[in-house]
C-alpha cells in the first residue's frame, strides 16, 4: 500500500514489462553490472511497476544510471558477512546496487530461517533498495513470513521538528493465505508517500492537511512548500493523531538498518540522487537495510497458519462498510489489482519518466 | 508513549509504590498464585503504573481480581512450550494470567537469543499481558534489543470498517543508549489511546477528529459515540492520514500473535473483563502475544552501538523545533519523566481505582 496511483497516470504511455525489463537488463550491463545480478536488479524494478508503485520502478532507472556512471555506485560489489550467528548477520554490501545487495543479503535470512527457525540480517555499505515489498514477496515463494525494512535520505520531520532528520523508512511484511490471496504490507512510516506529493505538484493542487509542514516548521497544504526545504510528516501527523508513534517507527528502522550495520542513521543518510545535497557528516557506511525471516512450521503446521489466514481475511472482508465506502481491503489488494491489469495491459510511464530512458538510450546506444 | 496521562490525574491520592506492590502481590496469592508468580505479576503492574500509564496498573487488579475468583483464570497454570526451533518458540500458557505467563515466554525469548543470536516467541491460550513496554525494558537489562506485541478485545475498526474487528494491538521494541537514557517505544497501532477517550468522558469533553468513529460508522467527536457501539479509529485514522497503515500494523500485530501461536485473533480475542460481551465463535485458544529478541553483539560490538545510539539521540535533540514546541522528544521520554516523579511522590489513583482497591480489600480481608 506504498502509494499505488494506478488512476494518476491518465496521461501515460502503457511499455510492455518485458520490453522495460529488457532495457533495464542491458542497461545495468552496460554499465559493468554482472548479466547475473543485472536481472536482479530489474527484476526489483520491475516488481514496483508491475505493483503500481510509480516512484519505485524505471522512474529510478536513470539516477542508477548516472550514479553507476560517475562511480558512485560499485556495479561488482561483493556483499560479504562480516559477523554472524545462527539466526543473524551483519552484511557489508561493498557500496553495490541496492537492487542487488538487497536480494542476496535478504537470501542470507531465508538461508538462516530454513535452518534454525529465523534469520535476521542488518545490512550497511548499501544504496537503495528499490520497494521493500519484493522482499517479502520472495521470502513467501519459500513459505517464510519475510520482513523487509531500509532507512532513507532525509525527508521526514520528527513530531515537534521543523526540519528533516529522518527518511521515509518503510517497512514490509507478508503472511500466505492458502486459498485466498497473500497478506502483504508495506508501508513508509509517513503519512503519505512522497510520491503523492510530487503528482500534487505537477497536478497544481493541494495536499490534505496532516501531509507536510514548510521551511519553518509550520503546517502546510502546498506541495511546493514541503517540496522546497519543507518536511513530510510522521504516519499519525501531529500530537493528537499520534504522529510520535510515526516517528517512533522511523526511529525502530532506521535503528535496525543502521545502528546494527554501522550505516550511517538519520540526516546523514547518502542521497539517492545526484542533485541533492551531502549528508553534513559520515556516521556509517553507506544507507542500510534489515531483513527478517521467520519459518511458519517452526511455530505451527504451514497449512493451519494458512487456513487461519483465509479465515481471517474473509472475517476482515466481512466487516459492516463505513457510510460512501465498499468495505475494508486486504493489506496487499491494492498492488495485486495492480499488477493484474499491468501484466494485461502494460506499464504506464509519463513522459517525463519516457524521456529519462530516451536519455539513456541515446547516451548508451541501447534501443528502447 | 502509551498515553502517560500524568496531567490528567489532578483529584487523584498518592499511593506509596511498594505499598501498592505488596497489596498486589498479596491479592494474587490470595488468589492461588505462586509467591514468586505473584511477584512477577505485580512487577508487571506496578511498571504501569510508575511510566505513568495509569489504565494498565493496579486500575486493572479487580478485573484479575474478578477473573481469577470466577476460575477464568488458571492461577496456577503450567507454562509450556509446544514447538521450538533454535531461534523460536511456540507457548501454551495454559490459560494463565498474562502478567505471568508474558515474562516467562519472553524470557524463553532472551535465552535464545543469547545462545543463537535472536529468539522469537509466540503465545496462545494467555491473557492480558499489562503494558508491551515492561518485556522490552527486561530484554535492555540484557543487552538484547527487546520486541514485545500481543493482540487484544475488539475495540478498532479496520479503515473502511462501520464495526470493530481489531484490539489496539500494541508493540514495543526498545534500544540501549550508553550515556543516554535507552530509546523505549511502546504504541497501540490506535490514532489514540483507550484511555484517553474515557478520561474525555469523565470530563464531558469532545475527543479530536481521528479518534472514532459512532455506530454508524461515522466519524465522531463524541466519546459516549465510540464507547457506546462505536469503535476506535487505527494510527493514520482515514485514507488520507495513512489509516491504511495503522490497520496493517494491527493486522501484523494478530497474525504474529495469534495465527503462529493458535490464539484467537480479531473479533474473536477473548474480553479482558467479565462484563464484555463474549466472542461470536472460538478460533484458537485465548489471546496470543509475541516476543523477539536480539543479541546487540551477534551484529555489532555492543557499546560501538550503543555509542551510535547516543550520538542519535544528542543529534535528534537537536533538531529545530516546530513553532510553539520544545522540540521533538526521544521516545521513551515521557514515561521515563512519569517514572521519576511517581518513585518520589508516589502513584496517583483516582477516586474509581482506590475504591475498586477497597472492595478486594473488603472481599480479601487483605489491609489496603
Amino acid at each position: 500500500m506504498q502509494g499505488a496511483s494506478v488512476t494518476a497516470v491518465a496521461e501515460a504511455r502503457l511499455f510492455p514489462p518485458e520490453q522495460l525489463f529488457e532495457f533495464s537488463v542491458r542497461v545495468f550491463t552496460h554499465l559493468g553490472v554482472p548479466e547475473e545480478d543485472a536481472r536482479t536488479a530489474a527484476t526489483v524494478l520491475q516488481a514496483a511497476d508491475l505493483r503500481g508503485i510509480d516512484s519505485h520502478g524505471v522512474a529510478r532507472l536513470h539516477s542508477y544510471f548516472e550514479l553507476l556512471q560517475m562511480g558512485r555506485i560499485d556495479p561488482k560489489a561483493n556483499v560479504t558477512i562480516v559477523r554472524e550467528s545462527p539466526s543473524t548477520a551483519t552484511v557489508d554490501g561493498g557500496n553495490g546496487l541496492g537492487l542487488v545487495v538487497g536480494p542476496k543479503a535478504n537470501a542470507i535470512a531465508m538461508e538462516k530461517a530454513d535452518a534454525n527457525g529465523s534469520g535476521w540480517v542488518s545490512v550497511r555499505n548499501t544504496n537503495h533498495f528499490g520497494i521493500a515489498g519484493y522482499y517479502v514477496l520472495e521470502a513467501l515463494k519459500r513459505d517464510l513470513i519475510g520482513w523487509a525494512m531500509t532507512n532513507t535520505t532525509k525527508l521526514v520531520a520528527p513530531l515537534w521538528g521543523a526540519e528533516r532528520m529522518l527518511g521515509t523508512n518503510p517497512i514490509a511484511i507478508a503472511f500466505p493465505g492458502l486459498e485466498e490471496p497473500d497478506i502483504v504490507i508495506d508501508m513508509a512510516t509517513t503519512a503519505a508517500a512522497y510520491g503523492k506529493i510530487e503528482i500534487a505538484r505537477r497536478a497544481k493542487k493541494l495536499i490534505p492537511p496532516g501531509w507536510a509542514i514548510d521551511r519553518n516548521g509550520a503546517a502546510t497544504t502546498d506541495p511546493n512548500a514541503m517540496i522546497d526545504g519543507g518536511a513530510m510528516l510522521p504516519l499519525g501527523s501531529d500530537r493528537d493523531g499520534g504522529g510520535h508513534k510515526g516517528y517512533g517507527l522511523a526511529v525502530m528502522v532506521d535503528v535496525l538498518s543502521a545502528m546494527l550495520s554501522g550505516a550511517n542513521w538519520g540526516p546523514f543518510v547518502p542521497p539517492f540522487a545526484l542533485r541533492q545535497e551531502m549528508p553534513a557528516r559520515s556516521v556509517g557506511k553507506g544507507t542500510g537495510h534489515f531483513f527478517g525471516a521467520l519459518r511458519i512450521d517452526a511455530f505451527i503446521d504451514k497449512d493451519e497458519f494458512k487456513r487461519q489466514i483465509d479465515d481471517f481475511i474473509r472475517t476482515l472482508r466481512k466487516t459492516r462498510p463505513a457510510p460512501g465506502t465498499a468495505g475494508p481491503l486486504i493489506p496487499g489488494d491494492p498492488e495485486r489489482e495492480a499488477e493484474a491489469i499491468r501484466r494485461r495491459e502494460g506499464i504506464p510511464l509519463v513522459g517525463a519518466v519516457v524521456e529519462e530512458l530516451r536519455d539513456i538510450s541515446k547516451q548508451t546506444g541501447i534501443p528502447l
